[in-house]
């Protein structure tokens, strides 16, 4: 099949005819799909359902070292609940503290601290006139939610298929004492599913921070969710690199249990340098007594240990693999060499990004829910919600059904033809 | 028998030899109590095992609503929890935010929160040169915690049987505006148990705060922890009374059921005005995806409703009841009418409050440790740790056992005589 950039105008209004005869035809349908949630489906969540009856009323709800988990007390999580999430994350429990719920949660409590009382005796952020926090994109809407809600400035980094633009982040980071920070979503990331390479983690490792109070912001949310068994991407663990760089307090690593047991009610951690930790401490016990501990106890009675993860990670991986795979074949089908965007091939996390032709990407987002699928809005995993380039997609193929996403599949990938055609008109 | 005021030098002396005497024979037994803590003991948390039991793997974990709880999703709290939570603090459900698992953390966040982005428009407390608090006292060393941590200076206001001194609060709220809260813990008063009156909540209502980012901070942790059947402090419901003054956004209202459930395994609850609500969740949406919604299921499940969880605090009192009046019955028996300090008789919540006198209460908190037990350390229910009379002592007598809490109770009474007669003597 010849390009749309090797067709002449008139085979491609023929082209767009067709294609928007096809739309129509959706269309009339009155469908209400939607690609846009980075939720487990609910087939997912059955497989943790064991974790409902670990802990009856006939168990004993004490931990190892004989704390009653139902009464007050231990603030920064029990020993057992540390272990497993250590060997998740691979780092050592000492260097661990078990939060509540949510990730994201911690992230926000980390700058808001560094806003209020800075980073192992900074001054202040909200002393100073500006803070500003570097942020690879495409990436994690979320992440750029909190910084901007702190009125942070953000500055883009361009994600490479190694990671962020190294060179950039070395640049700005070394020379430039106002950026205290920078979002990572190292293995799988967000929404591209690119893994940091070697290299690139071993430069973060090593970066010279201008700032003191510079911190890398590791938010390994995707580091068990692989799709496959062998072809696994691997990511070199950066804590352990940052001490043998000399620069052990550089990193804060956030992780979660949301995406292998149930969203909102997993366990949620950071991991970080004891330097980090005692500052973070001093904070913690202000703030609270302590997190659910029969949660965390309730993980460790379900998973046992890693290998009881890895092995339930296994059974999600069945679940999303059929899912991942079958919207790529429709991508490749549909999209490959007609010159109207590319994609990578993620080999885990939760989304694949399609990268459409500059200026197309609200149109095709718009075209779709037309034709009633809801995608992430686009500009969504960029800053203050602008791309640029007008030209990334996120899609989410966890949560519907698979019948649903393949016609959500077809249905974008036809508006992605329609769009692109329609751009390459006009010019 | 005569008060110590009325002894002579050498009957104190010859009372004091004798108690010393027993002092010791206590000392050679080589005790360790503990009445310092402010938990339940592990009988009551046995009351709540059934929850446990309530969220099997083949219950459906939806909520009316049809949302699955196991899911993302639902920021403010599943309704049939608001509905609990909102009868169990006299206020409507669409006034309430179920957050996880501390009130403490709310509190923190609320403050933390005016401090970054300020209180409905207001001027971030940051960017203030001075930002106050009045803290009635004694009070609750967590609060004061709190609000040191951000800096913020700290104005004693005395407690009356009434409650704060309002001619003191009315005068400080309507003339300084500096002054941005108040902490309030009405109901069975940590540590002394005493309950405001009537005019006191009304006065609250009607206060006319100089700075418009004023709050009250309504700590309502014990609303339904009576001793008693019948004879139970009532307090007037400060949001409606609030409203009907024309100050709908002048308190928030915390509450969690960590003594009611599981302390750090609980919900938690903040209740205010939609002004307020509106102005937390700008915030609240940017911090976290929401909160553990299977937990919030499983109290609803566990306790139906509030008449399911008035039961169960019953059940709480009848542990909780004998523990008091024993304690009480000591304090009567051996110090009452001796000129030796005096003290409130609570119909609830979880402390008794000794107010010996001035000067001596450090001098018993260590005589007691020095005899094997443990007391909440002298002046913590003070902002800085500073009791400026030297007189307030906490008694905890919620967790440990009848007899532990026994011997505990006379060494504390022997130690309040011996350290009252040596201060008589040294004047």
């Amino acid at each position: 099949m010849k390009s749309f950039q090797e067709m002449t105008k008139e085979e491609l209004l023929e082209e767009k005819k067709n294609l928007e005869k096809e739309y129509r035809k959706y269309q009339m349908r009155g469908l209400q799909l939607d690609m846009s949630r980075g939720k487990p489906s609910a087939e997912q969540l059955d497989l943790s359902m064991g974790m409902m009856d670990v802990l009856h009323s006939g168990e004993d709800l004490s931990c190892e070292d004989g704390t009653d988990c139902r009464n007050y007390g231990v603030l920064d999580g029990i020993h057992e609940a540390k272990v497993l999430i250590g060997d998740m994350i691979e780092c050592h429990p000492d260097n661990i503290i078990i939060y509540g719920n949510s990730s994201l949660n911690i992230m926000y409590d980390t700058i808001s601290r560094s806003m209020t009382h800075g980073v192992m005796g900074s001054t202040p952020w909200c002393k100073l006139d500006k803070v500003k926090f570097l942020c690879p994109v495409p990436g994690y809407d979320r992440h750029f939610a909190i910084t901007e809600h702190f009125g942070i400035e953000m500055i883009n980094i361009p994600m490479l298929p190694t990671g962020p633009d190294m060179d950039m982040v070395e640049e700005l980071v070394a020379n430039d004492a106002a950026v205290k920070g920078i979002w990572c979503v190292p293995k799988y990331s967000n929404p591209q599913g690119i893994t940091y390479s070697d290299e690139t983690v071993r430069r973060f490792a090593r970066l010279k921070p201008a700032a003191k109070d510079f911190r890398i912001y590791w938010d390994n949310a995707y580091g068990v969710h692989h799709l496959y068994d062998i072809d696994q991407d691997n990511l070199v663990e950066i804590f352990a690199e940052c001490k043998r760089a000399g620069n052990p307090d550089l990193v804060y690593k956030f992780c979660s249990t949301s995406k292998i047991s149930f969203p909102g009610s997993g366990v949620a951690a950071i991991a970080t340098s004891a330097n980090n930790l005692e500052d973070i401490k001093k904070q913690l016990v202000v703030q609270t007594i302590g997190y659910d501990k029969v949660n965390q106890l309730r993980h460790v009675r379900f998973f046992k240990n890693i290998h009881g993860m890895t092995e339930h990670m296994r059974k999600h991986a069945d679940i999303l693999r059929p899912k991942f795979e079958m919207v790529l074949n429709i991508l490749k089908e549909e999209l490959e060499d007609i010159g109207a965007g590319n994609w990578y091939c993620p080999k885990g996390g939760y989304f694949i990004c399609y990268q459409a032709l500059s200026g197309c990407a609200k149109e095709i987002v718009l075209r779709a829910k037309k034709a009633g699928v809801v995608m992430t809005p686009a500009g969504a995993p960029f800053p203050y919600g602008r791309d640029p380039k007008d030209s990334i997609i996120r899609i989410a193929p966890t949560y519907p059904s698979i019948e649903d996403l393949e016609m959500a599949a077809n249905i974008f990938v036809l508006c992605v033809k329609i769009v692109s055609i329609e751009k390459l008109l006009e010019e």
